[in-house]
């Protein structure tokens, strides 16, 4: 079944207009993404210096349809896409769960490149990100 | 029982040391503040506009015992003291619970002053604020 | 001649990879949206209270060239295009100037509509913002 | 003379409230902090790492005595005062330069601790870091 991640929206995601700050939306993505990752037995924090490798955001692509207030209560949904080798694509989508009823919120996408630390040269995905890969299309 | 607010550090919460950056502690207080008022049913988006108040923190203290890395999971309890009719404190005790064993991370007090919206003159608290601070203490 | 915000990278922009976290990149850029805005004699905190409008980010759209790091300085310069008579997009161009040699570091393109705050419809946008539109493509 | 770093109030730094989330007067001294080792020749990017050190923050005070809000112009001047060996705390004053008149808007006091990267014993203060506090108080 497909992961979703919980999320209420704190004061801290907000700014002036009193609403959700629009980079803010990518941060919460990128929240949902270090979850899924942990869900599947992928250890943020020491997977990658393991790897040797980075895999740092190239591109990303976000629609915003509604605003965020304190409070509301979403789900971020994702799928990735392995692209090359070396690269993938993840696509998320947030919906507002609270207050009802249900409305999708924002779509974004993110583009990520495998790269050597030392070296900062591409290099294929280690095996158990291809399998996340797959894992979340399922 | 105590409420507790159970969070995951993720990437966001860092910085370039590669732990939580000290800031984002009060930020996550904050939240834990926030989940505490709507567990009590005090809905923090519309509760202050409709009293026409506002309640600004006027301090903060903190101490910092222990980094946190992105994937740390923790606790935040709170306890709230009435000072005088419009002004309470919060103590926050930060605990780290994964990785175990479980270690205190920071202790964390604000102050908040309650003021009118308009003259941000000094106003008494809402009961439903003082019942809420009643209500941490048991 | 063209407006440039000047920027350091600090300490809160980064995460613990080391460099700025992927969402800083469009908050920095908004940062130079707001700059612009100010030098045009338009004020932020009053301007759009004023004429009872708000103008949310409705899309955005980012690639990432280069990792950028503590203490690096950047100029970050933009360009207005009007779409239709309630929206406009701004591109972005980072620039790291600090350490030499000067490179780009990101592209970025912001879509935004002009809604009126009570009913959330559609609305021109007003003189003063077409005109500011105009002054960044001379 | 004394050192002020001057920061213009943004969008990013403001939360639903209309005006500076707490936490970032914190993180806006952070970077005064900063800059003031960048103008006194120590990169902060390198320092620490070429002396295999960091200087975690420990402890941290606040008083918030105004509220700010996006478009304000500060000034935030600071002193550092060495306590042990080992420890220094810096003391912060924010004032608010624009609109005038000029008002003080917060103190802030922050309590750093010198310790080894590997092994985070305590190890005393580089010359060039005892050197950049005494010059904060001439």
């Amino acid at each position: 079944m497909a992961f979703v991640y919980p999320r209420t929206i704190h004061f801290p995601d907000t700014d002036a207009a009193g609403v959700v700050y629009f980079p803010n939306y990518l941060s919460i993505c990128h929240e949902a993404y270090e979850e899924s990752l942990a869900a599947a037995g992928i250890p943020i924090r020491t997977f990658f210096s393991a790897h040797k490798i980075v895999i740092p955001v190239s591109k990303s692509a976000a629609e915003y349809l509604r605003p965020l207030f304190c409070g509301d209560k979403i789900g971020v949904s994702l799928k990735a896409t392995r692209l090359t080798p070396d690269t993938y694509a993840i696509d998320f989508d947030m919906t507002r769960l609270d207050p009802k009823p249900s409305k999708p919120v924002a779509h974004v996408r993110t583009s990520h490149v495998c790269i050597r630390a030392d070296t900062r040269e591409r290099t294929p995905l280690p095996a158990e990100l291809s399998a996340w890969i797959e894992s979340t299309n399922t």
